[in-house]
């Protein structure tokens, strides 16, 4: 940490600082500029609210040197991080697709759906059982129901299975059934189910939030991290900025950004991070261009009958189109769908 | 719902526009213009998914016409709900101030900060007993010991209290010893979590999510509401913008914005809002200057020692004379404190 | 300028940066600490670039220590500015009032609304001439014509008045008529134009940028107070968020947080930072109880009919009743209106 | 425009939109819903300020249905435009990458660098002589000089060019020696120049501002158009949101987008878009997977010693590998390089 004091603070001012870094812990290191006083904070103090500093009297700025993550950034982990799921690496030269329909719907749905997918490529199934809705009024999704059928259907074409859970209480029945849990954005924060997916043994996929940096992002890994889960993939969904045209924007530089700072693989998806169709696939495509891990896709046989997400459904033919794209691209930058 | 179709859209585009919108329920009123049709769908269909309609060829634009949520809404409810906790009436033409640490910290704590607040006239207790931290390495909070230092000293000074609740598995003992539930912005869309508060019988406080439009935050409210709870407060409490100076951009705006909307109290918290101390009067003035239902404020005896958000918390003496700026601005707009 | 290195950093890398800051004109003292070296440049350089340091090998991040102004900062200049204006000040006690319609559109309007804003207690009388306006197709303004009839409404009631300059070419004809030149929120950083206002010998109204950050505002500012004109008012008038019940979202911190930077006085223009009539009253108020310098609003006598800005625009009977809370809250926090 | 009416409206109130409407020239049609009463305003009025209606009495909201553009949609124009300057067309199944210095700095920079992005495979050169710069101590660009050098280095590689103009008076001489000329991103709004830049005969490149939403940009596009100028292409270069790892937020979903309204080719700049040299290679793969028209990059022979954006500058060496992975991404998609 470094404590930038005002041009003219006193000695006194300087003193009370540097009693108080030294009371917490720190060592301290004085640079005397031309017109101010720095003082090094020297020592690895994770826990520390910088704002105690900044509004002591005398004091410019506070400044942050280590990144307050340990386990979630490349410093003490540089190499990559790869995450394999039954076949699907995530981190390394492959960009495996996630695909399938918003929610599970029934048996016939999941099926069709996830045999074109299968047959199009995809190496991960996707399925909501359990909806985050806005609206009270709106499909809460099929529940333990929906796992099953998503289970069936992963059997059935080899495909592994990921799922969103929403609440500590379906952690249980989430494990029996699913391959992959996922954190939606707005849980992004839930501590308490981070908490939690630490404990657990099997992959989680950790979605950015919407109005989420990437410190946060990275700090919200650490609490599943720092529970003894490695198997984690993070990624970008969309932020929240003045646009209104599409849902969110998809901040793909991110992905270049997130994987200078972490080891862990970063996928995109463009399907929530639009949130229509016909800007699906061109994002999908950009999102590997700019060196996603991964890629997942809203595919569905029949949007306009779908029970949600209808709008930013692909149909199973543009799907398949989308991923003869995408093998070309990541072969552009040397890697394989 | 209004569906606005393309200049050029043909006939056929707008029958089948037309067709589905009576599949799902509405009847159709087709509007010709000088180079537009545009069809008005009447009836009253909350669940429905807009870019339905958006992605079917010759579509131009969409328009919702009812908001999506009823309970919250003045529509129905025109007249403003007053939500009355042991003497703190928020939503008429009193302006309560919440006021406390950010979290309990010890029984010494507690009750020295209870009496000055009180003292200074503040009419419902803050204290933070589970607490939602972005690093895993800060404090967490006293949990359910917090809980009861809080009742104890709002017992002692004749002081509501209010406290967040972080998870389901909280609100039972959350509601043996807090009188007002407060949600936070990270959870104000934990779906789960709301349609539990939705059934309890305790007022419940609901903080905007940092990324949340107001119609998001009503529909949010609209989950508790749907409940049968209908003590509800709202609480603006800073979004994220590019601005980085403060911790969040407080905004106000809201305010008025929320109270033509709804029939619910919102109130405004500048701490969190800023996160500088010496922002929080000169916003908390504001708030009431702009029509807020109430102000809550951290406040601190020894905020260099605060375990945590010190940063952010007035001095005591701070906080009497904020008190005494606050009783003039509201009685300039015809309220007291 | 501090430069953190990466942990793991070579000596060579240290010695690369060390030499390139030397190299530049600072002087070097390296701070080494637990994981990492700090090395701390010393020297006053204002045009340096931060990203031509943070690309350099091993390094973590480069953190700017001096503010990139100077004459707008208040390191060389402690006391608060007090620009002067025909009996109205603005920085110093008294909170002005400036008032008057978007745009001038004929003698009687004008004159109309002079004297209703003067009579309530306006101290500066305002009127657009030349409308930068996003349509092409949208009301451009009276020209020089208006600029006339503002002037001789301002000299009729004894106010001094602004209005907004939009090319350099109108600086010549706007210092004949004007009392304060306003430079719009979309030329703050017209640089061409803050330029030439920096040689005039007229107060300037510098309105904030719906992006800019306070940084840039006050870097805006230097061009002018560089030129040798020291009378110049800050303006916040709203900056572009994801929300969109407001035309814009008014940034009320931004006005503590500005005097805390800088000497120059700040006022507030809550009819532009909403967009909407029944919220410039709430907001206005609560920009004078946030410390604002001074207000500004639109006020017309007829708004239904205003040629632009009519929905955001006052009532003079509204803006008698807002000028009486005014006074009210400025005396509640030791001010003047 | 459709007025959508309070559900409590009487039918006064109904009446008096309704008369509002045929007075500014509308036709009236109004749509009887199950709660609320819609006014279809059928005319084609683009002056006109929606608030003015939604501040009526009983008016719930107010939606505009024809775009406030005309010239810049695709509604009256349909196909694509395709800009042709001396070899380098935008929009239509090329993708000429523009290439070259942030800042023109001197002859044998200039020469060196052109002749190295000719080789690569760039289509147009581009160089800074009138530089924007928001601190008023840094470099401000060679001027007329700068063009002359830039002139000569195209001729002499056989490479049209392109640079900044950033007021009405150096459009004279911006003619003489360059064949696009660019609006920045900061002028974008500056309606002054885009009312003068309408008038030339040359290519001009608008660039997207910060804050602007993709309607803004095409209405600063109508400026251009309305005065008769045709050869218009849209930039991409960064949207200002709460994210600051990057100088910007790359919004790449506004290149569908801004295609699916527009006829206008539109590229994109991942230079100023990201801000950092290790981004922008990323970037630009992904804005030519997402369907820019053309990418511009900023290369530097030497960008250590770069007199402005070095750390945003390309090697040489870098961007010939760029061109390399873009010539196989754009033939991923259907287009050539």
């Amino acid at each position: 940490m470094v404590v930038v004091m005002k041009e003219n603070a006193t000695q006194a001012m300087v003193d009370a600082v540097s009693d108080h870094l030294l009371n917490v812990g720190f060592k301290v290191h004085s640079v005397v500029g031309v017109n101010r006083i720095i003082l090094g904070a020297i020592g690895d103090k994770r826990g520390i609210d910088l704002r105690e500093f900044e509004i002591m009297d005398g004091v410019h700025e506070v400044i942050r040197i280590t990144e307050p993550y340990k386990l979630a950034g490349r410093t003490f982990h540089p190499e990559d991080t790869i995450v394999e799921v039954k076949g699907a690496t995530f981190g390394g030269e492959y960009v495996p697709v996630i695909a399938g329909p918003c929610s599970v719907e029934n048996e016939e749905q999941m099926f069709t759906i996830a045999r074109q997918v299968k047959e199009a490529g995809a190496k991960v199934l996707r399925g909501g059982a359990f909806k985050p809705r806005t609206s009270p009024y709106a499909f809460q999704g099929l529940g333990v129901e929906g796992l099953k059928l998503l289970h069936a259907a992963g059997k059935e074409f080899n495909l592994p299975t990921v799922s969103e859970v929403m609440d500590v209480s379906q952690i249980e029945v989430m494990v029996e059934y699913v391959d992959i849990l996922q954190i939606g954005a707005r849980n992004m924060q839930n501590f308490f189910l981070l908490k939690e997916l630490g404990r657990i043994k099997k992959p989680v996929l950790l979605k950015r939030g919407m109005a989420a940096t990437i410190e946060e992002l990275l700090m919200a890994a650490e609490y599943i991290l720092d529970g003894g889960n490695y198997d984690l993939i993070l990624c970008e969904r969309g932020i929240r900025t003045f646009v209104t045209y599409t849902r969110n924007t998809l901040d793909l530089s991110a992905i270049p950004v997130t994987k200078k700072f972490s080891h862990l693989p970063i996928i995109a998806d463009p399907s929530h991070g639009t949130g229509l169709r016909d800007k699906v696939a061109p994002m999908a495509r950009a999102a590997v261009a700019a060196g996603a891990d991964g890629v997942a896709v809203e595919v569905h046989h029949d949007p306009d009958k779908a029970l949600s997400d209808g709008a930013q459904s692909l149909y199973p033919k543009q799907f398949a189109r989308l991923m003869e794209e995408l093998r070309m691209i990541a072969w552009a930058i040397g890697k394989k769908i």
